[in-house]
């Protein structure tokens, strides 16, 4: 935990000031002097807003830094699924070495926390989590990880998953993981009736995987509903994807997102390109927690993206059809504070008394950040700087 | 027009070689010593592909290098258009510095070739092609700029319009413009028919932006056809956008795109992320020429886009849902040699006796080098290195 004076910052956009940093938390906002033998950082009058977050991702699968990995095989995803299970190790996807990588070139380009879905099958056990493990302990002074234990080939189709997930909350996977329980599992009332037993067991949020779309996605979010009252659960469940908010349907997809606002679910998008996704503006409307991810980058699933959450906001913006400052703005707080109450991280923000976590920006204005494709200049973590001009103090393995 | 030996690269990602260039055309695939006082250059293995293609774009419209212009402002067609004609001049872009400036982006990121629509209204008469032309002839050496005469305003919604675009194309715009005969024009007879006879008499082909959706694309699309048969000028007609194209009516669609074929349409995309596109895929299906454009870039329309033709082809690659390796070739065939072929532009390629115009591209193969991130290591017009390293030879006014 460090101290830090930066000097010369325009908070979300605004009036210039100093931050002053003590023991890695902002003491202040205003003007100050420099003491002695404390680590000073001129900003220039560039923006500064919390640091970014990427509220879903893979971290344990992406082949940034490694040979290109030629794709020639057919869009499906029960067979993306399978030939990335079958073929990860002698690809040489190193879970550890390349959640590396993924995570340090979050940071450098302003991210501060991650969460992470990370596979757990019957073929690979945990060794994949305590890759991502090993990643985190690493980095734990340059950005927060967060794990999802994830059943990437599904629960019901994989006899012994079950047990494994068990086994990944025990030990500390700190939100559990689903997908597309029809979809790919073939058995929605199996996957979520056991999903939500595992996590008031072990107490642990639920962040699902939801590709279902139109009415086969919409019939399992009513089913998650339905599990959440059960359980009581509100508040701790969030949705992933759910293209089905995506169908044109104005009014089904109105009935859902009221009954997501009740239940207080989350929902994270990544603007995927090619499908029909929800709108962020009608889920703001109705005051749904709504964070942004990355997803995977550069992995056997597809070749585009790169780990960089403004990147990522582009994506989500132009999907959704944004052009106003203000819309601009608000895709700038997906990524960042709408992902950070999906989180629920602690202390996040740029009051006094937050966390020293934040990212300089380029622009003028937070519209202006958005669309601006320079390097972060500083990205700063616990009051330490962790980045200069997108390249971080720790090398990429 | 000049001599150069650019040594080791990879033609199309293919087999080592150099390139002999003289008089600014290839003279020779192969491996060459170089001569007394010949350039040479030593791409390291690089990728080179010929020049990217713009075939889309407005030259006259982006603020790029200028304030960040606030948009807060409703996502109405018709409004944006009025609000541009209305203000451009007051918020300071000059249609020649401005366009000097996405030319020479376009020029530093591998383009070799640029159609822009220039605006023309009875406000601004041909003062902005005429800023266009200026940039031309000054950055004749650095990159083409063919210009559409277009009526951004509307034809027979603004008397007085026919006479300019008569006037332009007497003075030299290569191509006539048009936009929504329905949707803006109100009118779709009355352009639709003065545009042919325009162009007939001036034997120019057409470009036309398509906004209009589903059934109201699909109709003026067929007034189009009509026309074109009437007048035989298969092979001499664009449509840009053209998301008619698509909607959700696998067999409407398909009869449109065989009448495209029929008649040797081309098609103009840009990828548009939030509304329905044409199918890349299934225009290649159909043997249709397609070729891409980045379209406006941070103009008052709106924010997004930057002057890089790699980076249009990742949000058409992505929008199209692409992720083979054999897909993704595809996506660079369109933004170079496609968008060539709507142009028709002679001497295209890589062969011996083509223009010596081409870029290298980092990369292992083609589809990497289409999510490759990095700058341009080289880029050659007319045998001469005219960008390095992502920058111009020539500064942005």
């Amino acid at each position: 935990m460090h101290d830090l004076l930066l000097r010369n910052v325009r908070p979300m956009a605004g009036q210039s000031c100093d931050i002053l940093i003590r023991h890695g938390k902002i003491a202040g906002l205003g003007s100050y002097r420099p003491e002695d033998g404390m680590a000073v950082e001129d900003a220039n009058g560039a923006i500064v807003v919390p640091g970014l977050i990427d509220a879903h991702t893979h971290l344990d699968k992406t082949t940034w830094g490694m040979p290109w990995h030629v794709n020639d095989r057919p869009a499906i995803l029960r067979g993306r699924i399978d030939f990335e299970r079958e073929n990860r190790q002698e690809i040489g996807i190193n879970a550890h070495r390349q959640s590396m990588r993924h995570a340090i070139g979050l940071a450098a380009n302003g991210a501060s926390h991650i969460r992470s879905h990370v596979d757990i099958d019957t073929r690979h056990g945990l060794s994949l989590v305590e890759g991502v493990w090993k990643t985190r302990d690493a980095l734990k002074d340059i950005i927060d990880i967060e794990i999802v234990a994830f059943p990437q080939s599904g629960v019901m189709v994989m006899p012994g998953t079950v047990e494994l997930l068990d086994e990944a909350l025990a030990q500390g996977c700190e939100v559990l993981g689903g997908i597309d329980p029809c979809g790919i599992d073939r058995d929605p009332k199996g996957q979520l009736d056991i999903l939500f037993t595992l996590a008031v067991r072990h107490g642990v949020p639920i962040d699902i995987h939801l590709h279902e779309a139109a009415d086969l996605g919409a019939f399992t979010m009513e089913l998650i509903f339905e599990r959440i009252r059960a359980n009581g659960m509100e508040g701790k469940v969030a949705i992933s994807h759910a293209f089905a908010l995506g169908m044109n349907d104005y009014v089904r997809v109105g009935k859902l997102i009221e009954e997501i606002a009740r239940l207080d679910v989350a929902i994270l998008t990544t603007g995927a390109p090619s499908v029909n996704v929800p709108s962020i503006m009608r889920l703001k409307e109705a005051e749904v927690r709504v964070g942004g991810g990355c997803d995977g980058i550069r992995d056997t699933w597809g070749p585009w993206g790169q780990p960089d959450m403004l990147d990522r906001a582009k994506v989500i913006g132009m999907k959704n059809g944004l052009r106003t400052d203000q819309e601009l703005a608000h895709v700038l707080h997906v990524v960042s504070k709408g992902g950070a109450d999906v989180m629920r991280i602690d202390g996040y923000g740029l009051d006094v008394g937050c966390n020293a976590d934040f990212t300089l920006l380029t622009g003028e204005t937070l519209a202006h950040a958005v669309v601006d494709t320079a390097p972060r200049p500083l990205v700063v973590k616990n009051g330490r700087v962790i980045a200069r001009q997108g390249k971080a103090i720790v090398e990429m393995p």
